[in-house]
């Protein structure tokens, strides 16, 4: 840490800022140029946080140096991680040396739709399905999901396709009952920062899938993550599904860059969302092809047998002729950048 | 509604956007323009969103005309509301023809530090009292309040100063402790989109203070005062608290604009948080006195006896001398907008 | 300054930085941690930025403590500034004691509607024009103005009111035109950044009303002022207008903390665009009280004798009624802040 | 158009706007709904827009529907474009069918630095040198180019290598100067909106490269394009390099959804450039990868021979092993996504 005196601050405000870093068993530098003082703070960060040293007088700024994340952190865990989502005998990865193809249909909302849904998915090459059987709606009025009955049809999916499940929970007295039906939990934008949801995935045992949050910070998005890990779930795919910034051609700003600035920092896998992101059907293909290319371990994306009658986000759902080209570029584009389709390791 | 076909659309295409509106009963009105066709909808709006318009082929966009929300809209309740807080016999209003000034510490840290922010807040002039018993933090490492044991501080701080509780909850699962504590409950910013949470206060029959989310637009957040309001409970306050943006000398970019757009839309109250907003002690006054100057119903403020020591957002906590200044503010200026200061009702 | 090394950095790449700085004269001093060094610079800082520390071997980052700016800092200038508008015996003050009302059309379109806009204003409690000549818009099809022949239009306005000019140049190459006809030169909001204008209206001995970029940081605004003032002009004033945010509700979002965080690092005076940054004629007179409540030096307001019949930005131009509203405010609003109205000095 | 009736607007209000509509000779068709009317017009948009509708009483509302550029348009040119850049003989194209690499320094430093980089730049593959004269700096302290004689060494090393040169134009005075010894002359992102330099490259004669504002939407960029277009000037190419955003891990975001965007609206060709979007080097190829996958027409990239000694932009300029690997990229990605790289046409 690197506390800033404001250019009039006193040598008694600067004693003051040592003693108290001090008095945490810290030691302070003090560096006196010719309009202010910088001191450099060395030792146990976490003790520092309590001294409020942004409070005390004489100060203009304090900045934090280190990262404020542990356990997802690339510096204590230098190797890349692959997590493993599924059944025993029936696991697929996520990680570094694959792409990995996730997809289905928004949201769950008869047991023909989600089956035709998931066969679309898997001849398309998806090896896992998505589906919502919990939506969080911006109204009360809209669509809110199937629940537990969407839960039984995604099980029954999976016993006649084979392909494990990702689904969103969005609150945390369903965490119980979601984990005992997905393979993997969703947690969606809206509750990245939820943090006794994120707290509730981390003690469910199944592996997470952590969308940012559509205005987090990547390093919010990374100490949400930290919130899951720190109940001893280590088992995270971050996913990059659009920020919000001011440009209205798209339903959200893809930051294709916060796959290389993550993966420099964070041992953890990370997809990217192209249907959320863009929010137009016509971009999926194109955003697609940009994920592979940046490096992504992964898309998930939004499949409707007939998008017309899709009671959530029917414009940006795929079909026919698009989800043929999508099925191509995603069985040929990742050789060309060192990656291998991901598939069932029985 | 209105359903703007692409410039290419074919006869049928407009034919079928026409029929899948009379399907569910509606009319629509086709202008054909020199490039493009334009559908004026009149009818239900909600079965109108069943249709996935902007799925149908030909079709390039849709624009929704009317506002989303109805409970908390002004239109059907053209009186602005006021909100009374307090336990019976000693209310205190946030409404239109007052200004409510509402201060306390970010965190109850212990007895004695709650108290005397307490009767610091009180001789500045506030009538109700804020402090937090359930932090959400972004750090899994940082201080997550008292829980229980705060609210208990809480009330015992009620009974010695007489000041209703303003308080945060976070998860679903504690509004009925925090309800059975506090006069009124603050849902934060993180958790605006918390649709679970939203609904469970909307249950609670305690009067309700939303943040803004900050990244929510102002149509979102009455759309979250809305799933509150559709419980039953339309005890909603409305607080502007900044969103975020590009500038970084501010925590948050306080959008003042805000409180004249959400009254002329909504009947609820509005209230700003100064402290949050700009993250820093020096703008607090300037701020508040910004809000009375636009027609907020009111401010909720940091304080704390010795800021040195919080657990939480010490450098935005007022004292002192900045107190007795924010004082003279609170008591003086509302009068010239003509407002006055809300005290109890007995 | 504060170089930052990676946690990997070795003594040799610290020892580097360290050569690095000295051979410029400055003092380098290392404060070594457990996971990471960092290395507080003191000297000048000019000389520092040269030596591109960012791209040495091991840097992991470099934070700059002290403003890039001098000349309109209040670090060297601890009194704010009163800029003087008009021709000599007929100036109109605009700085901290005082409340400046300025307005006029967006744009001017004929001698008559200039005239009645001026009458307006003028009635209104405005004692300086406003109006453009030359008008930077987004298309090149919409109407830019009339250039020279407005100019004189304003002139000769000016001489039947009495009233001061405030206009708009848009290009280096008209500076000597305008700088003859106005009193006062306007960098709009889009020419923040052309630094070749900035540099012409610092030579024109004009003072300058300088607009924040649409998308500028305080940072950069001041660097802006910085530009105008290293030329030998210090007539500056700031006009906050607005930025560009998610927000859909208003065209730009007002960032009233602007004014109070500009006054607390530059002499310039500040004032405020409300009817460019709602955009909506609604919300000009509460986002005036705003800024006369946070402590505004003044305001810059559109007025049209016939808004219906405008040629730019007819939407948020006060007549009638409204315009009373504001004259209202402008005039009882100012003295419970402690400012009075300004007025000609003869 | 469409313009939306406020929820109480009456008869002769609605009477009104089409009573206006038809005095320019267009059409209006009313859909009166239940809760408001609203009107459809067809007829030419652009005596409309002389209307000011939205400021007549009554009028909620008005939403555009057509796009406000033409000459840039897919919809009145269907076929994409190919730029040529280069003397007769010796022209590049950027185009749909290749994808063209350009590269050099930020600045132009000393013939040698200049000469040098080039040559970098070649041996990677890239057919277009890149280097500014003049540069626009955020501080006027910084380095601003060494002007004419920068042209000069430009036009020296291209006799060396052959290379085309493509060079920014800040100041509409300069345009002459550049021109002649420029093959392509660049608008910054500073300079988007500064309409008189796109008027007067418009008329230059010149390819134009034209960088997105850093804060500009699309449909803006578009705009500023078409002020180049209609001075008879249709040889623009986009240059997509990030937008502003809250995010700070990367200098900005960069819009890789701009791409797709602009490709599916416009006939122009586009380009992306890591560099400045990330302004990291770590970036500069995985970002680059991206932008292939996406279907980019090319990347514009940072090289220096010693990255310590740039005078501008250092942190993000390439050298040694990452450019080899950026070359092998360039070299090797391009046909996966069915694009040839663009060598000289003579």
């Amino acid at each position: 840490m690197v506390v800033v005196m404001s250019p009039g601050a006193t040598d008694e405000e600067i004693a003051h800022v040592v003693a108290r870093v001090e008095s945490v068993g810290g030691e302070a530098f003090v560096s006196k140029g010719v309009e202010r003082a910088i001191i450099g703070l060395v030792g146990d960060i976490e003790s520092f946080h309590h001294l409020n040293l942004r409070a005390l007088p004489g100060v203009a700024d304090v900045h934090r140096i280190s990262d404020p994340y542990k356990l997802v952190s690339l510096q204590h865990h230098p190797q890349r991680s692959t997590v493993w989502v599924g059944p025993e005998g029936a696991q697929v990865p996520i990680g570094p040396d694959t792409f990995t193809f996730i997809a289905g249909p928004c949201a769950v909302e008869t047991a023909e739709q989600t089956l035709s849904a998931a066969r679309m998915a898997q001849s398309a090459g998806a090896t896992l399905l998505r589906g919502g059987a919990y939506k969080p709606r911006t109204s009360p009025y809209a669509f809110q999901g199937l629940g537990e009955e969407g839960l039984e049809i995604l099980a029954s999916v999976r016993r006649a396709t084979g392909l494990p499940i990702v689904t969103e929970v969005v609150d945390a007295r369903d965490v119980e009952v979601v984990a005992r039906h997905a393979d993997m939990l969703q947690i969606g934008t809206r509750n990245m920062a939820n943090f006794g949801l994120l707290q509730a995935v981390g003690e469910s045992g199944k592996p997470v899938l952590l969308k940012r949050g559509m205005t987090a910070t990547i390093e919010e998005w990374l100490m949400a993550a930290e919130y899951i890990a720190q109940r001893g779930n280590l088992d995270i795919v971050l996913c990059e599904r659009g920020i919000r910034t001011f440009e209205p051609a798209t339903r959200n700003t893809l930051d294709i860059s916060a796959v290389p600035v993550v993966q420099a920092t964070s041992h953890l896998p990370i997809i990217v969302d192209p249907s959320h992101a863009g929010g137009r059907k016509d971009l999926v293909v194109p955003l697609t092809r940009a994920a592979i290319g940046v490096g992504a371990d992964g898309v998930i994306v939004d499949v409707h047998p007939n998008p017309e009658e899709a009671l959530c986000d029917g414009p940006q759902a795929l079909l026919g002729n698009e989800l043929r080209e999508l099925a191509q570029v995603v069985r040929r584009l990742p050789p060309a950048v060192g990656r291998a389709a991901a598939t069932v390791r029985s």
